[in-house]
């Protein structure tokens, strides 16, 4: 039932405990619920209202604290004893207290004093009022920003974690496929955005999937804008649709995106898609232990310099666990100046999209490093896909 | 195509902006994205990169200032002129340079010198590194917590978003029908998952579904648990099922909750359902303009007390637009101390759960409030299901 052993997260624990060490933290706030759950497992709707993980270098185990009714969610998902999971009562609820006092006093009980606390400020799920009640209740701590120490602990992925994001790509690749064939003039955006998520949430007899963050469809000028979803309109003949769909297991993440021309396409998408795809595979082909992020986009770059195009955006991002809002994890990004050094395991989404006005066209992977190149996890027909 | 029109947006900035008056803001500097999508149509899934949009009590129309590669989606959910859309460069994506710095020179542009800022301090899309960069970069400013301003603002919704809130409780309760169409043992959990989202975004013939914030799934000993994910386990037979979801149409949401048991019920279940029922109809039936949140809360405590059952957790909240990660408004809630006063046109999600180890319930409704009384905007048989 649960996605881990206890051993992997004592494992994830340990290396981001030794990371602490090195940067001198006494303790680690930890607010972002994609970090929560990768370091203890739990996994539940509940991050609406304040939680937050304590951990410092030498616990056995996180302390997780949590509104009182989601103390159950813990019980079914994460792998802490029942003694480290603490819920704060009702009245923290929608009222005039704050919970960020609840754990403070939390913290004081269990973590003795702490000097150092890292807390996740570029995260998501810590508004600046919990940042300011944090700081009035530990007037004694300085609250230092953790520079993502976690999510850079996430960026490679263990055995067990790469064998779901295989699975989360084969339900992309379904869903592409389940895409292409009920694509027609005149049938919604809807109908087939719906087919999408069943088709990687019901997953295969085998497994079966989770909800995915995100779901870019987009037609005819539509496909101009890279993140906006889908309408009820009926897609029209000789129109294109780009797709953005991430299939998921476990709440990890495999990206796929391609472009899909209802009739026959424009000479100058076709001549567009053909030099994305050629700088895709030189990006794909880049992809081994050592090179950086900016040698991959680097490769991308010099393919489609000689076609005569140009892109600013990055061509891709490491992925994982995404919860909400996105699958990115805030890591290390495919783009110029980015000297992270690509190691196996590490996941990357790449996509190349050009969204230029008129002409536009995405494809995208996600692979896997490897010792001596990468895995691809996704799976579908390359190219600008047609559908007469 | 855009699902309201541009007037009615004027009508909602106006109102901001008479707020704005009363407590002497000379900004607002909107982050939350159902906020952004309240006061400017704009609806896209990039929150994920630093937003704003900002409001002066004077502007004609808002400025909205996001990632370069996102304009697009402006152009095509937006009210905005062109003008009032800028984007940032590509350098301050996942890179050293933090977007709102470019904001800020953005602000001082457009808005001319400002003294009182209101930022939204508990919303999740407002970092801390993001109001730390504010502060920094706008040196003779104050920055004020807003009070959930535009939160407030939303929570009387206009008879345009009534008509979409309708549609979305219809698509609810049609999601209910089919899950429990569908249940029976040896089905997946995730099979029942697709099938709700499915069913959802695929909407009617007339007009399509988006994507729900969040689905509550739950079975057997698992229903103690308010807010996790669906299992790929089957459903065992006798067991019971407890299903949250929101039928969801342009964002805003319905919520709509049942418990189902697959085979007959135990009779403390069964006993608890009935109580949970009878209270659920007094807390319906004080539903009118002029009382008060706490008002509603008493009578359904006044119900349960008397079937010899407490719940200590609020029983409902102002539901309306909900991107991620929830489709709570934040501003009142069906609880004791909660002296919000009921308006016609107001919207809540009334759900009485609960969790309590063994035996679990759960059933809800979404109402619109009326001049009378109230409208029921979600419809499914009430009362513990029983599939045979």
């Amino acid at each position: 039932m649960k996605p881990f052993e206890p051993s992997e997260y004592r494992s994830r624990i340990g290396r981001v405990q030794a990371r602490m060490r090195e940067r001198g933290l006494d303790l680690l706030f930890v607010t972002t619920p994609e970090n929560i759950y990768y370091l203890s497992g739990y996994c539940a709707w509940s991050f609406y209202t304040h939680q937050a993980l304590l951990l410092t270098p030498s616990m056995d185990e996180p302390v997780l604290v949590l509104r009182d009714m989601d103390v159950a969610c813990a019980e079914f998902t994460a792998f802490l004893k029942a003694e480290n999971v603490i819920g704060y009562p009702e009245r923290y609820v929608g009222g005039a207290l704050h919970p960020v006092d609840f754990t403070a006093d939390t913290l004081r009980e269990r973590c003795g004093p702490v000097r150092r606390i890292g807390i996740e400020s570029s995260g998501y799920f810590f508004p600046v009022q919990a940042y300011e009640a944090l700081k009035a209740a530990l007037p004694g701590a300085q609250l230092v920003d953790s520079e993502r120490l976690v999510n850079w602990a996430r960026i490679v992925k263990s055995p067990a974690e790469i064998a779901i994001m295989r699975q989360a790509g084969d339900l992309a690749g379904r869903a592409i496929d389940t895409a292409f064939n009920l694509m027609a003039p005149g049938v919604r955006g809807c109908d087939v955005a719906a087919e999408i998520y069943r088709t990687i949430i019901r997953g295969t007899p085998q497994y079966g999937g989770s909800v995915p963050t995100d779901l870019a469809l987009v037609s005819g000028a539509r496909t101009a804008a890279p993140h906006i979803a889908w309408t009820e309109d009926p897609f029209e003949a000789g129109t294109q649709v780009n797709l953005e769909l991430g299939g998921s297991r476990h709440q990890y993440h495999a990206g796929l995106s391609r472009s899909i021309s209802l009739g026959e396409p424009k000479a100058a998408v076709q001549r567009l898609a053909e030099a994305v795809c050629e700088g895709l595979d030189a990006a794909l082909a880049a992809v081994r232990p050592g090179v950086t992020c900016h040698d991959v986009d680097a490769a991308w770059k010099a393919v489609i310099a000689r076609h005569g195009y140009e892109k600013t955006s990055r061509i891709g991002y490491s992925i994982g666990i995404g919860l909400q809002p996105t699958w990115l994890e805030d890591t290390a990004s495919l783009q110029a100046g980015d000297h992270t050094v690509l190691e196996p395991g590490m996941t990357f989404h790449v996509i190349c999209g050009m969204w230029r006005g008129d002409d536009n066209f995405i494809v995208s992977e996600t692979v896997c490093v490897t010792p001596n190149g990468h895995e691809q996890l996704t799976h579908a027909p390359r190219g600008l896909l047609v559908k007469r």
